[in-house]
């Protein structure tokens, strides 16, 4: 049952988590929020007294496990144990993260430090977290909508500065406020229409049909570009998908390799990339790659394997890029067209684009394979092996991402769960205007108006249910 | 070449570094430490000019990217790239952990956002951090000694109660202020008598030899308690090596996980704990216990096989806990003492102890069993599958832990440079001895003094050479 933001309670409980990334380091956070941050954390915070010190204030201190028989270091200081020198943030409602009284504790990235100080902070009546809570309550405080709310966690998941940019959008405001703005316009025209329900004997109009006309278009224009922009911003966010096709030894692994050497050189730094053997996320200019080396599918039909081009055909179905990677010297000109040929057909009806490439141009002169391939105009000559010319293939990736409408500056839709909200928005939309031009009854209109509302209000919050929310929070990480 | 601190010059170059755990998670932490920790950082945090702010206080603003043409965010705010929303803490020198000024930046903790940040920082004048160079600068600029550095890492690194209680004594000052107390009044002796060198033609006395000989006394009793514990203390660091000997099928295995579980109830939060097949490190009452199953180590005759004792004698030199688990309806009481006496002689000379465990107590009633076994008055009975009596070993276990010298409260050393710096302070100490009582020369006893002084000095810092301070700290992870 849909419910509003308004209606909803807040946990009274004070919940706590480690907001840093799991292991070892040099420091590691545990958060508390809730009514009884204080109150918990004074009992284990030797030094100072934090209630009474200002918000957005750091106190140098000891975490100190008082025992069993005292619930007060105060009163038997002798008695306490050391857990850790720490360092205590303040945070005091409304100035915090959640809304609430908010505390974090930087101390030493030590697994045993971090589970001993969450261990206390549960004795002295804390909560550990769930998943996301800790946005959860602050969406709930109304320091976010949901649509912002979800953006934190697709910022914390972003690996390039593609899916980096559109998530921080998001996270700023991004498209809600304009959505919050028109629904708030489309509320007004619900109450009015309302209105004359109760007038309904008097024959009045308080809603202006044109204005609500002109209303519902503007919605329904603003929806169906956000409608558009999901296809590129789920690529975008998993990875635009490109198949590189090719038959045994044309240099597939090798060419990935190279490739992911590409990218290395920039991210060395970052730990903890992992690669699929078969699907390698690689990062070029910015933009999530999604490589599908078809090597590593299985093979059945001889025939098949020697072109080199058929397995890759359901891959073909969902990727936007085709590379078909060839050994300049193991194949005729007359055999690649036929090759391009099969290719396009397969491509066709699908919205992928095929790039041509002509690998191991270091074992012979260039212009001399140019000339074999002259009947060609868009292949591009590398050397997988010697990295030669692996920037103009890049370059040739990020321009087929970008003539396929990437404009960095647009808002993008990347949730499902938006992307489903809009369309049903769309939907209730298109029913009002129909009920305009057949003049539907006020009752009826006003209904079609509040589906459109409900639908748009769920993508920033304002209605929502508590089965929406947990699955909306239970995505994200533990601290969050 | 050993030098003293004082002469030793801090880098000036302003240090950054993630220092949180690797990875994703809620938040991360970004510090610099530096001369232009606030002036790089400025450039890049919109807002507020940091300093200008109070020590210890928190900044909410944005990170952002001037972009290559503009060097500064105030001036072409249009051209900024939003990186993330952040609190920024200040730490103004010398207020904070490297005495420096420092920054610590908690932002998403998005890879990609925490390496953009680092990226932006070192465009603006910062290098990366070497491992441990946050603390090496709070060493160098004397926030604290050597020794307590180390306790630093030894904390981070720290699993169980017993060494994280080692760990945190020995970070807040433990051994090594008494040794800095003592070193100093050593110190004063050396003066002494290097003066009487310069009257040295007019036999003057100003170090009484009476007081140095008590001096050198009370230092050689606290490096020989010291050194005393090192052995429990890097045990302890390690974890008791306890060695799970018996035939095929007695229940090793089964033993180990009903082990695991134990500790597994408590620590289940605690996330990334991986475990050796060989080894398996449990965490039993705050002791850390590293269990060798020997039936990973592969055997080859048959005949030593069946006993399931010989295998396990190489493990028991190295081993202070020797469990020999059997099936207490495959064995017979004579067979059982066998394997007692041929263990307790391999035993020799070692100082493990044997604890005799009888497995499989749920097949049978336990009193036919006992009766069986009467012979021995130390068999300790449980059943690994079902879990019974398992409290019982553990309890055994961190009993004969105890009984070998475990006092919770004193100073152990666990760090293999302070172990020998304190077995060459020893020597130097006797030789002052020897000197003292054969009336040696005044020239020649200030020698062995200095050499006193320079180990000594070695474990707190107050001398040291590049080369120790590089071994030290490059143990360090990256932000500490």
């Amino acid at each position: 049952m849909a419910i509003t933001k308004k209606k909803r309670k807040i946990s009274e409980d004070t919940i706590c988590a480690i907001a840093t990334p799991a292991g070892k380091g040099a420091i590691s956070v545990v958060r508390i929020s809730g009514k009884k941050a204080f109150s918990i954390c004074n009992q284990i915070f030797t030094g100072k007294n934090l209630k009474s010190q200002k918000t957005h204030t750091i106190h140098y201190g000891h975490i100190v496990d008082p025992g069993e028989d005292s619930k007060n270091i105060k009163n038997h200081p002798s008695e306490n144990r050391l857990i850790d020198e720490v360092l205590v943030s303040i945070f005091k409602s409304p100035q915090s993260y959640t809304g609430e009284d908010s505390i974090e504790i930087s101390c030493h990235g030590s697994v045993y430090v971090q589970q001993e100080i969450l261990n206390l902070l549960v004795k002295f009546g804390a909560r550990i977290a769930k998943p996301g809570e800790f946005t959860l309550r602050a969406f709930l405080n109304g320091k976010m909508d949901l649509s912002q709310a979800e953006a934190v966690a697709d910022l914390i998941a972003s690996g390039s500065e593609a899916t980096h940019k559109v998530a921080i959008n998001q996270m700023r405001g991004g498209f809600s406020e304009e959505i919050k703005k028109l629904r708030d316009e489309l509320l007004k025209f619900a109450s009015l229409i309302e209105l004359e329900l109760d007038f309904s004997e008097e024959d009045v109009e308080f809603a202006k049909r044109e204005d609500l006309k002109n209303l519902v278009k503007k919605i329904s224009h603003l929806i169906g570009r956000l409608v558009n922009s999901f296809k590129m911003g789920n690529v975008l966010k998993n990875g635009i998908p490109v198949v590189i096709a090719g038959k045994p030894n044309a240099g597939k692994s090798t060419l990935l390799n190279a490739l992911l050497n590409e990218e290395r050189a920039i991210v060395s730094d970052i730990p903890g990339t992992t690669r699929d053997t078969i699907e390698d996320e690689i990062n070029l200019g910015g933009i999530s790659f999604r490589f599908i080396d078809t090597a590593g599918i299985r093979e059945t039909t001889e025939e098949i394997e020697t072109m080199g081009v058929k397995r890759t055909i359901e891959k073909i179905k969902s990727s936007s890029i085709i590379i078909y990677l060839f050994d300049v010297h193991e194949i005729t000109s007359r055999e690649l067209n036929s090759i391009e040929i099969s290719l396009e057909d397969e491509m066709e009806g699908t919205e992928a684009r095929l790039i041509l490439v002509g690998n191991k141009i270091d074992k012979e002169d260039l212009s001399y394979i140019k000339n074999e391939f002259s009947g060609f105009d868009n292949i591009i000559y590398i050397s997988a092996k010697e990295k030669t010319n692996l920037e103009q293939l890049t370059l040739k990736l990020l321009t087929l991402v970008n003539t396929e409408s990437v404009h960095p500056d647009e808002t993008l839709i990347t949730n499902s769960r938006h992307f489903e909200a809009l369309n049903n928005a769309a939907h209730s939309l298109d029913k009002i205007s129909e009920g305009l031009i057949s003049n539907l009854q006020g009752d009826l209109l006003a209904t079609d108006i509040r589906r459109a509302l409900d639908h748009l209000g769920s993508i920033t919050g304002e209605v929502t249910s508590d089965e929406i929310l947990g699955a909306i929070f239970s995505r994200f990480c533990i601290g969050k």
